[in-house]
């Protein structure tokens, strides 16, 4: 086969994943002589920066999550499909879906990445990590189950103290914001729920293997960031790389934390895309492209955003953020439509780098825009700013920035919902019928 | 045993089940020198009469289900424990919950009801009901998942009918206002999401056993009911009794309806209280309880809501609404507060009917308060601003009236999300790798 273009059709873009970069790619192709086919295994675009607080109960999965049909619905060269990419047939130009075969010309894999355990997969069941909406949700689960079982009458203090135990690992971004919201939720919103227990004496243990928190930022905002969660009331553990996890808690170089709740924040690897291909990649899955974002010897094949291992003009490598990805997608569409139109390549990929946030709780944030540094409130006040701002959709932006303000008014939480089936495993149903005591 | 109170201690009252009638006794018995136990499976309250438009993607959980401890934090004789009751022990006066036995001295049975297939228990897998968030979440992505398997570039076209056949088993308030509901999303919100189906075409049929749609309302706005439903492009279909329902569609006295998605709203069942019990019990299982909503031979325990049966004052039997639940609710409170008290019983129950409502679709409703009958976008107005005052919390209210007001501006659906799980059904995986066409 041939990649010279059919004159009598479009030239065909299939974008797999319609994350940052994907659904950044399609957009910047609106006007562009191509018949374009998004993929994707989910129906919906994730802000997944805010994951973590569908995760602690701040906010509910429709606020933060739009459905892709209706972001492109006006764009008519568009055509979406859900479904799972299972293979890529480089040779017949075509992507494996579901059964289905759906050809291309120009192909851009936007499959984003995982949470990686790396050489221990068999933790993943006993620490969940969060990367989609029912990722969030079973967590969201997991954290007021725990508080529920406390709860119960027949629970003994030493169980009670591990299920009050809240242990987090790694020490990036997403391990930073999820520690200070567990805290804020069990010190805040469900300080007067219980009658039994006292949320406000829940442990949360931030672990994070190397020696400080946020390595991405400077080394002064990780020390402001350590500051804040410790008097949010999180014990941050440095340099102390987690060497057991199980159902009853971690271990830490020999020190062992009971835990009932673990959760994983330390580790992502790329989708299988580098695979599909057989392409050149690095240890977390990432596929070694060109400075374009092609694959080597694969001009027609592109990657962008956490599938991709890119560097900038100036050979820095580039973060797995949502800037990067999105101007990536856009720099790939570029590229496409030089090339159909026989105009010269764009000039190389350079990162604008806008600045770099991170929130910890209620009022603490930290802000690194290069020479500009911000922390604390008026970080926190950015951070919310630009979050409202980059959410799709106006109702959304609306609805965040509403229960953002009530949630900071009131310390409340409105989405506190278990809905995964009937709460059966309350108590264990099998715990023989002694100690009745009534506690008012 | 004995009822005698013991002087060391409060009175304990039990309730099962934190519905309309089950938290308005808990909150009746505010200032009552009781030690109340409120025991439910989930962990939220549920404004049941929204359900259905979570399961049509215009709100989300969160906006109608409010954690029950959060409810109820600042009643200081109230404890709550999540768990499952199953069974009573009558003798020693226990409720039995997941393995642990609470001790009562009055019980309080408020746990509702589910809706039920009656003769055909096989039906529930094809045709899902919806009594519980998980429910409407489930239909959903039903909902949803048949448009995007509909949209599948290899569907043939009479399977595309039947995935766009939408079938509803019911005429009562939630069948009339599902099926609006349903025609509504079909025809505003999804109306440009798809490149392949229309969906305007979408095909949605109400079907009623019966000779008229809403049996409780007046025979006028039945009609009126009807009317609009056809205008939204609602088939209505009436004494039609469903005889048969499987996975490709229901058959109605020999004529048979290709369909892909069947929704129950045909009928309820209470919850096995009554067996609990051994008590007297009508066909849908419900508790048939003296005036004062007591359990005749059980002074101690008290049914309301959609677990009992129960007649007005004048002999009426008292519809399965949230206004008679609530009432009742709090009627058992006084008459527990008058035999701890050493009062007179209270006068006998009074239903105090401040008129009925439903909603057809995004602009009409029919309201019946008696001697006054009201339809069209009047009554919808009112149906808005009733709904949205009854919601518990004030952020509720406030997401609800906004998200309303903007799916009403935009005609869209912000919650159009399929979450369960990643969507291998998209396409059959083992389909043949032919019929393999590009649609742009």
């Amino acid at each position: 086969m041939d990649a010279k273009p059919d004159l009598h059709r479009n030239t065909r873009v299939v974008i797999v994943g319609a994350g940052f970069g994907g659904l950044a790619a399609a957009q910047a192709l609106a006007n562009a002589p191509v018949e374009i086919t998004v993929i994707d295994r989910r129906n919906y675009h994730l802000f997944q920066p805010l994951l973590y607080q569908v995760a602690t109960a701040g906010l509910s999965p429709a606020d933060i999550a739009w459905p892709i049909r209706g972001i492109l619905r006006d764009q008519k060269n568009v055509s979406v499909q859900l479904g799972r990419v299972t293979g890529v047939d480089t040779v017949r130009r075509e992507v494996l879906v579901s059964g289905r075969r759906i050809p291309y010309d120009y192909l851009i894999l936007a499959t984003g990445a995982r949470h990686a355990y790396f050489d221990h997969p068999e933790w993943e069941g006993t620490a969940p990590g969060l990367k989609k909406i029912a990722d969030a949700t079973h967590i969201r689960e997991r954290i007021l189950m725990a508080f529920e079982k406390a709860e119960a009458e027949d629970c003994d203090s030493d169980e009670r103290v591990r299920l009050q135990t809240f242990v987090v690992v790694g020490g990036g971004p997403t391990g930073v914001e999820m520690a200070g919201a567990i805290a804020e939720l069990a010190k805040t919103a469900l300080a007067s729920d219980f009658r039994v227990i006292d949320p406000s004496t829940t442990r949360i243990v931030l672990v994070e293997a190397g020696p400080r928190l946020l390595p991405s930022f400077p080394e002064s905002l990780s020390a402001v960031a350590k500051r804040s969660l410790e008097r949010l009331g999180v014990e941050v553990c440095l340099g102390a790389p987690v060497t057991l996890c199980d159902d009853a808690g971690v271990e830490l170089a020999g020190e062992r934390i009971g835990a009932r709740t673990v959760i994983w924040a330390a580790g992502v690897m790329a989708s299988p895309a580098a695979k599909w291909l057989g392409a050149d990649r690095d240890r977390a899955g990432r596929i070694k492209v060109d400075a374009d974002f092609s694959v080597p010897g694969r001009p027609e094949i592109f990657a962008v955003g956490d599938t991709a291992l890119a560097a900038d003009a100036d050979g820095r490598p580039l973060p797995g953020v949502a800037p990067v990805a999105k101007q990536a997608g856009r720099y790939v569409a570029a590229v496409i439509r030089s090339r159909i139109e026989g105009r010269p390549t764009p000039a190389p990929f350079h990162y604008r780098d806008f600045g770099n946030l991170a929130t910890i709780g209620r009022k603490a944030a930290v802000a690194d825009f290069g020479r500009i540094r911000v922390s604390g409130f008026l970080a926190w006040v950015l951070w919310s700013v630009a979050h409202v701002y980059f959410l799709i959709g106006l109702r959304n932006r609306f609805v965040v920035a509403l229960t953002w303000l009530w949630n900071y008014v009131t310390f409340q939480r409105g989405a506190r919902l278990i809905t995964g089936g009937d709460s059966e495993e309350a108590s264990s149903p099998a715990e023989p019928e002694t100690k009745v005591r009534r506690v008012g």
